[in-house]
């Protein structure tokens, strides 16, 4: 029995005494962690998600229910009353796991502390209607990965051609660069239109203008919890020591001010004019019953330092809706899964640090997009309308290449258990008009 | 009369009851601001430097010296009892121009407060061989242009030839990439050699190799004042509102890291292994009798928003030296300008934001290596050796084309004015010797 098996067999019993509907993202199995407020007290805190209620473990901690762990007890207080989720990704893994046991105990269907105490109920379990969510961490550093091959392949044919679609280091290493962790906002934050400079077709003067190429980027992140020191790097092995949880991730990014502005030194205002996280952080102790293998990796094989014996991955069904200005409704525009990614998490980390790099509390690692190997699997509209030149159909004859001002666009994952599944939550974001009068 | 001209005259009649050499980064005309702590009283705190002595301004600020500041006072004790800089840079030019006064006055000559009270003097100037540095800022985002002229050109004719050294949009913007902030440490940190993928001359496969070419960049870092908010461009004119001061930087480049992973999303490995920054903020108002204009810019003008009328640049001179470890010695390898610089920080900030990014109190944007017109003015090894072939020589015939274990390199910086220097202090680090083991 692997340990994804036997994770799957202990979560398929747990049951907690608050109802959940199958098809919601947070059962008992999940307990993801997030930062809320409440109108009758706007402090941001700690919470978990069950059913369609947030958790104040805030307040569970100010009651002394984490005394009885010895290693997260001491920290319990400090730890969720804590405006982000800092000060409790960097306790580590011994201490999340007793606090996620708690946790699950407290909600269980066998355990009377909770479910038998009305007014404590009435306090701690929250309806989701009622709460705002905040973004879960304060972000050192954020790094974005590239790391599906379909994804770099399509973008190496459309600008490059079939024969050097990848790039010679590809396959050698998961090539990432730095991101803008200052745009980085949670779901329902709307975006303004990014302007710049774009040169256009078969020009060779830019003009300035308001982006005609507004996309999004389908991606998974996670969170880094203890941080590791400066010259001292993380071997493959411990890489999963300090990952905290995952987030779904909209990269949003604008293909006319990128084209013109990237080479040599890669993306910079074509991206971090605003980057939109799912609310609910899910750790990978949730998601172990959902462990499986990447792709293969043999031509050429990872370098030592990149190799990991064992599955790095996880079955997360993954999808991008599209509601148009003129629509009342979503629709999805694509449907793909995490665990098409080529390189694995394991491998982003311990590459991040091979050199030493020290990465730290809260420093968010993306995947990059993630296309998987159909049409209907590519994460961005790059993609899936081929640089535009195929148009995404909607009701009432309503088309889209790039993004219109009013579009909405929300990004759902799902890992699908033995009856429940584990969820993020809406990533969810819309497009306002760029500002007026900027280049007069 | 110009504004710098004026601010020279006026600069030039200050004087103070500390004895400062002539040669001396720190009269008091300059009053820089960094983070220090003693042995006595190991909590950082703000301080200036003048003369041979630091300046405890948390200390002053306890006194209530600065209760007699309108805008600034009600700040004082929170600002400058903090651990960072943050808290000041974030408080704006008017309370910064407040306090600059009153610690010039507090300084001066013909001020008795400090002058003729001892026992204050001792607890709050404190020999500069009885502290310790700390870094100035918690920076949140870290950027670094490529807006030397020269250098751009230089690194284009070695990797790509002369008809191509410029990349087309060079001269339309300011080209910039996200750096790694965690990694930015403060003079007098040494550095570990990174290790990575590095592509032998003439190779296909990468082969895992401690790095053989690691270089100096020579730069110019700002830090950002008060933020602006995400969606809300800084226009040009209003940008220097938002640079609080100017700091030595030396962005350590692995060359053969870099040249492996470059393509197509810029530096990473190469450059997050380590950043150094000198310890003392000079600001904008210490540097005004030095404002100046920088490179024409004709063909192309440049954009509106990225039009300013007047001087926006400053004349700074700067240098590197090297001391090989065989050496007792620095020797100077690089002796450059600000003023060489084709992009303004004005232009910087300005097209940084032009799409809505927001810039936050303590972000770092770097000028990119200042190269000069001429051989000694070229601010990388990279480009002194012309890709290592062409040696630097030492006494005792040592040589260096990149830097070995031991080898420490120092920045330095000063603008030179009647009678009185502006200076940063060293921007120094030492290469350490690569992690043992990391590829078995």
């Amino acid at each position: 029995m692997t340990d994804a098996t036997a994770a799957m067999a202990a979560a398929k019993n747990l049951k907690s005494f608050v109802d959940v509907a199958p098809e919601s993202d947070f059962p008992i199995q999940n307990i993801p962690f997030g930062i809320f407020s409440t109108e009758a007290d706007a402090t941001p805190r700690v919470g978990t998600a069950i059913g369609e209620f947030v958790v104040d473990l805030a307040a569970l901690a100010a009651e002394g229910l984490f005394s009885c762990c010895s290693t997260f007890g001491p920290e319990a207080t400090a730890a969720f009353q804590s405006t982000t989720l800092n000060h409790y990704m960097s306790l580590g893994r011994p201490a999340w796991t007793e606090a996620r046991r708690r946790i699950q105990q407290l909600l269980s269907i066998d355990e009377p502390t909770l479910r038998d105490n009305e007014a404590l109920r009435a306090r701690v379990l929250i309806h989701r209607t009622g709460v705002s969510m905040h973004m879960p961490a304060r972000i050192g550093d954020y790094t974005d990965f590239y790391s599906s091959k379909e994804h770099a392949t399509n973008v190496g044919i459309m600008f490059r051609g079939k024969d050097n679609a990848l790039m010679p280091n590809w396959l050698h290493l998961p090539v990432g660069y730095h991101g803008r962790a200052s745009s980085v906002v949670v779901t329902g934050t709307p975006l303004t239109r990014p302007s710049g400079q774009v040169l256009p077709m078969d020009a060779q003067v830019p003009v300035f203008s308001a982006s005609k190429q507004v996309d999004i980027e389908l991606e998974v992140a996670f969170l880094v919890g203890p941080s590791n020191k400066l010259g001292q790097p993380v071997p493959i092995e411990r890489a999963h020591d300090h990952i905290f949880g995952l987030l779904l991730m909209n990269d949003w990014s604008a293909r006319d001010i990128q084209r013109w502005e990237y080479v040599p030194l890669g993306p910079f205002l074509a991206k971090n004019f605003g980057t939109t996280v799912s609310p609910w952080v899910v750790t990978l102790e949730a998601l172990e019953p959902f462990l499986t293998n990447g792709p293969a990796q043999t031509d050429p094989a990872p370098m030592p330092y990149l190799t990991y014996n064992g599955p790095a991955t996880y079955d997360i069904q993954l999808e991008a809706l599209l509601k148009p200005k003129e629509s009342a409704d979503y629709q999805r525009i694509c449907l793909t899964n995490f665990k098409h990614l080529y390189w694995s998490m394991r491998q982003q980390l311990a590459h991040h640090t091979i050199n030493g790099c020290n990465l730290q509390t809260g420093d968010l690692l993306a995947s990059g997009t993630i296309s998987g190997p159909t049409p209907e699997s590519f994460g961005s509209l790059l993609e899936l309308t081929w640089r535009g030149t195929n148009p995404i159909q909607f009701p009432d004859d309503v088309k889209r290449t790039f993004l219109q001002d009013g579009d909405s666009v929300v990004i759902r994952g799902a890992a699908q258990g033995d009856g429940f599944r584990i969820g993020f939550g809406d990533c969810e974001g819309t497009i306002l008009p760029a500002v007026a009068g900027l280049n007069q």
